[in-house]
This record gives C-alpha cells, sequence and structure tokens, in this order.
C-alpha cells in the first residue's frame, strides 16, 4: 500500500557459489533431512539442537542452532518454493503461513546444479529488504560462516 | 537469522467481514480478472489505470490506483496462495518471485465462503509486521477504504 522504491538487487543480495564433490540429490537430501541437516548446518563447534522441516511451498521449519555455551538460537522460516533436487527458496519473513514475523530479515535461494563427473554446482543467494541489512549479513560472517557450512555440507554429502 | 519475537498477530491484523448478495465464484472472478478489478479495487472517484494479474502462487500483480487528480500509486506484489473461488492470499513484500520489495507492509488474506442463497462470508484479513504498520493503516483509512470497495466489490459481482 505504501510501496518504497528500494535499492538494486544487487546491492541487497550477498551470494556463495562452490563447485562441490557430491551430487544435487545428496546435497539436497542434506539439506532438507532433519538427520542430516543435524550434522552440517552450523559451523562447527557449535550445533543444531533442532531441526523441523515440513517440505512444501508454505510449509514450516524450525531450526534452533546451540552456541558451545549452550545457548540456543531459534531460526523459524517457511519454504517458498520446493523444487527436489534443483532449488530451495525460504524466509524468514513468516513464522508459518501466513504470519508475519517480527522482523523479514531475508529471503534465501539455494540451487543445486548437475556439474558432471559427480559434481555440483552450489550456490546460496541471501537477499535482503534493506542494504542495512545485507551489510548486517556480510558482518554476521556470511561468507565465512556459509563457506564453512558448505565445506561440511560437502564432506557428509559424500558419506551418502 | 535474527528473529525477534513480534507482537501478538491480534495486535498486528485488521479484519473486514461482510456478508455479500453474490456467490463465492462472481466475487472470486471480480478479485482476479484485470477487467473486472479496474471497475471496483478502489473507492471512487479514484480509479484503476492498471491491472496485471499472474495467478499463481509465486505471480505478480501489479495494480496501479489514479487519483482524481491524475496522480498514480503503483501496487506491486506476488501471490502466494491461489485456491480458486475460495481463498487469495497476497503480499507486497515482494515484487516478484522471489525479489523482497523496498518495504514489506502487509499481508492480505482474502476469504470467499458459501452463505447460502447465493450469499458468501467475505473476509478481507490485512497482517502486518508490526503493530505500528497496522496502525498507519488503520488510520490510512483500512476499515472505510475496504468496507467502500466491499459494497462495489458485491455491486458489480451481481451484475455478473
Amino acid at each position: 500500500m505504501n510501496p518504497q522504491t528500494p535499492a538494486p538487487l544487487s546491492e541487497r543480495e550477498l551470494v556463495l557459489t562452490r563447485i562441490l564433490n557430491a551430487s544435487p540429490e545428496k546435497l539436497f537430501r542434506c539439506w532438507t533431512e532433519p538427520a542430516l541437516i543435524k550434522q552440517w548446518f552450523v559451523p562447527k563447534p557449535w550445533t543444531i539442537a533442532k531441526a523441523e522441516v515440513d517440505l512444501r511451498a508454505g510449509g514450516s521449519s524450525l531450526i534452533v542452532m546451540r552456541s558451545p555455551e549452550g545457548h540456543e538460537m531459534p531460526n523459524p522460516g517457511i519454504y517458498l518454493e520446493v523444487i527436489p533436487n534443483k532449488r530451495l527458496v525460504f524466509t524468514d519473513a513468516y513464522t508459518k503461513a501466513w504470519e508475519p514475523s517480527g522482523k523479514p530479515f531475508m529471503t534465501a535461494i539455494v540451487t543445486f546444479e548437475d556439474a558432471g563427473n559427480g559434481q555440483a554446482k552450489y550456490t546460496a543467494t541471501a537477499r535482503h529488504w534493506s542494504k542495512e541489512d545485507r551489510e548486517a549479513h556480510e558482518k554476521m560472517g556470511f561468507h565465512e560462516g556459509w563457506g564453512i557450512c558448505a565445506t561440511q555440507l560437502e564432506a557428509l554429502a559424500k558419506t551418502l
């Protein structure tokens, strides 16, 4: 009802791209099966205390991260788009369909493309409503954190 | 990544309910066909200069309102859920799938229930990310504006 002209999307997104030694199918399993999510989704020595997944457009996800000191950090969100083995889109703008959250921070688009030789091109894009949130996310350690996680993800997927 | 505890949903939403003398099917047509949208979607003497509708979850909508003085006010958004003749959910949090807008202001849930005798129970709910936005929307004239539009909607649907 009161649209504002946003900054260009390129100034509001963060992107991580990697060629991983695992198939799109195995990476997708690691992203969507709770028992697997718990093994890689946060840089160690943090752990995942809880992973609940309702894997469909409009379905909720709740991932609770736990710090080495035992502090728990819940990350509620919903899936906006689910294309098996290819693409996942989710956001923290809703805690369930369709309840607005306390603060819409980001929308993530994760894609898995077959790169041949049992490899996949893995792209994780985090889009934000403002440049300020993008900058805050970068300072929170987006590149390092998502990079470490990609390495953990690859290591787990190779065992499947 | 950085969730805040929001105010209870009841404090962040606005609701309009009416029994209308038209079937859910006709009301749904008025809500989703551009040629019909143009006839009722804004309180007269405002008009709709443009109505573009890609009616599917993830599809964009663009409705441009025009004031009596000729000032145009674009309202870009996307549909989150489309259940023909029953339910529409849309938001201005994205301008298309999945590009965050400049300002996520509201998510609207519109339902059409058969009330017998050719009538429908019509419920329009506007949910906001903050109490402040709910209050702003109320002061912008939510109840009066959506109420006038409901009357215009009913009048049009009865002619179909």
